[in-house]
């Protein structure tokens, strides 16, 4: 594959396609030669680069999680952290949030589109992390912080019905601060 | 769908059609009506049931996923967990484990199949406090123990390539008792 110029392109162009059609038909009308006809690209042309329709969701889901902005500036560490799994918890505990979960799990992987939604979380709680410590706080590393908060909460979106309020959120956050 | 008897024998047949034909053809091979002529059923006998491929492959996940055995023990809490998340996390990051995890996660989340998962870890965990309780020892609650031993696990295997060797789950068992 090509990186960036036609091969950009035609990523972005068939990444619309998907949400377009989505949106308009449901997810269960969207086929490799209607998404392509939409793009404007051959059916070969996603086939080659996708491999297949699951491999092409996967992809569009992992870019639809990927965060939008860095984490709010909320005065502490715990604050931040509070604030930011809390909206983390209610965007992937959504119906929507669920879907594109489910949609990047079940790509190949080999092709790690779920590796990258731990690295997009990863990210965040780095971004954190670095304010706090500017801020002179001590601070957990970055795969403790995966473990005690964003783990238990998508191990409950996935397999366990449970409330992902910020009650709970909130006490994940309480555990790992207070576990140093 | 009737309790026991026919229904019953129906399940197991068609279970066991379905692991004897994946070890001799390959996950590939499986079609609704080869497990059905193997299982001695009729094809709409298992789409009345199961709806398609994918829900019988999740119902058979699950089973193969249920533990055989009360979690050893080790004479006490801390042995016990250490114990048992070792062999836990050497079955599920195996790839038939991986495998398992991912068809149970791919049936529809309304049957509850991913529930069932958790459950069966509930269950052992549970076994484990009782017997602690039973020596004198204070225990964590089992949803504490889920998401401080078991859902960061489960999250490195489905998310974030990780080491899950006992280095990593022995740690997170320390974590979970050292934190009350």
């Amino acid at each position: 594959m090509r990186p960036g110029g036609r091969s950009a392109r035609v990523q972005q162009s068939v990444h619309q396609a998907v949400r377009d059609l989505e949106a308009e038909r449901g997810r269960d009308a969207l086929t490799v030669p209607l998404i392509a006809t939409r793009a404007g690209v051959t059916p070969s042309t996603i086939y080659r680069r996708w491999g297949d329709l699951r491999e092409l969701l996967s992809d569009v889901a992992v870019e639809r999680l990927r965060p939008d902005a860095a984490p709010a500036d909320q005065g502490s560490l715990r604050a931040d952290l509070e604030a930011w799994i809390e909206q983390f918890a209610e965007e992937m505990s959504s119906s929507v949030g669920r879907t594109y979960i489910r949609d990047a799990l079940l790509g190949d992987p080999e092709q790690g589109n779920a590796a990258r939604c731990s690295d997009y979380a990863a990210e965040q709680l780095t971004a954190i992390g670095v304010r706090a410590a500017g801020r002179g706080e001590a601070v957990p590393g970055v795969e403790a912080l995966l473990d005690a908060i964003v783990a238990p909460l998508m191990y409950r979106i996935l397999f366990r019905p449970s409330d992902t309020s910020a009650a709970y959120t909130h006490g994940l956050v309480a555990a790992a601060l207070d576990r140093r």
